[in-house]
């Protein structure tokens, strides 16, 4: 999709990303590791203008599930232990991307390497970089991969409100959480030992 | 769930398994970044029956997936580059009592423990030991991971032919795709780098 409006670090396709170490062919037998198909890539490209239209509700409503734990906001928290705002609204314009991307963006290099990137930023290597924040340097492995579950599921009352209902709502539920899998799977790379991922 | 005939290598709550480094409080904080509740684990124990009865028949759908893949397949390989159907068939008994016991047994030390054990077996630290076998000694986690899609997805023929529909299909669905992703964030532990999982 189109980015209408400059996102400050959002940094697909650009020098600045990281490149990935993951090769294409790699990441074929990653897609086809988790079932994804061309026609999970057709039905979220059908249905992006959901994600488009409701990814900033998406994001708002996981960040309230983060909200409510503290052993996964602290990671927003500034030095003082209180949330870091300004972090917190950097970071969410690059969510809310995220989402749109995910439904809609073709799984090529620059894709690829926007992951790596992403994991990236989840780690002492790039967290905070980007945003010049002082929280905590990483987000723990453990969240992103058990929060998975949330982002999958919590999607699907975005599908049923615009409509979509039976085999196709199914689809689409399959669909999105097999490409949420794709991209945690990826963001897991900088965080697995030499030769383990 | 009662396990009727012992199986070789199954140290379930045996002294032979694994002790966990996470703590039960770790555990619950990972549950409820999943979404995990008590609703989630009393709708799988109230269908375990499915999951006791179909265990095999799922896994051989599993099963037939992994064949399906070379780069999947290769982990149950002998030096020779052949499946060693030995290797396959010791494994397999141990994944289908997984399947029953993700179903009903609750999150408790020695279950932790047992998850564990389950992650070293995937890693060259305890792969191919319980059963003498030389397959490759590694599986990579991003295999784990992406696969997961598979086994929580599948899952569902064996739920609508047991005639479980609507809302409880739902939820049932949202449960297992929940435990199986706390599973595999458990056995991720020992591929992760210090301090990172």
């Amino acid at each position: 999709m189109t980015v209408k409006t400059e996102i400050p670090g959002y940094d697909y396709a650009k020098p600045a990303s990281a490149d990935s170490p993951v090769t294409l062919d790699e990441l074929r037998q990653l897609e086809a590791s988790a079932g994804w198909t061309s026609e999970d890539a057709a039905i979220l490209q059908k249905h992006s203008r959901i994600f488009d239209e409701k990814a900033e509700e998406m994001v708002n409503a996981w960040r309230a599930v983060i909200g409510e734990q503290h052993h996964l906001a602290q990671y927003f928290f500034g030095p003082a232990g209180q949330p870091d705002e300004g972090y917190k609204a950097s970071v969410k314009k690059r969510f809310v991307q995220w989402v749109r991307d995910a439904a809609s963006r073709p799984h090529d290099q620059a894709w690829l390497d926007y992951q790596e990137e992403i994991g990236l930023r989840h780690t002492p290597a790039k967290k905070n970089v980007t945003d010049h924040a002082h929280a905590p340097a990483l987000v723990p492995l453990r969240y992103l991969y058990a929060f998975t579950g949330v982002v999958a599921q919590s999607a699907r009352k975005f599908f049923v409100e615009a409509g979509v209902s039976g085999d196709e709502l199914q689809r689409l539920q399959d669909a999105w959480l097999k490409s949420v899998l794709l991209h945690v799977t990826l963001w897991s790379r900088p965080y697995t030992r030499e030769g383990m991922w």
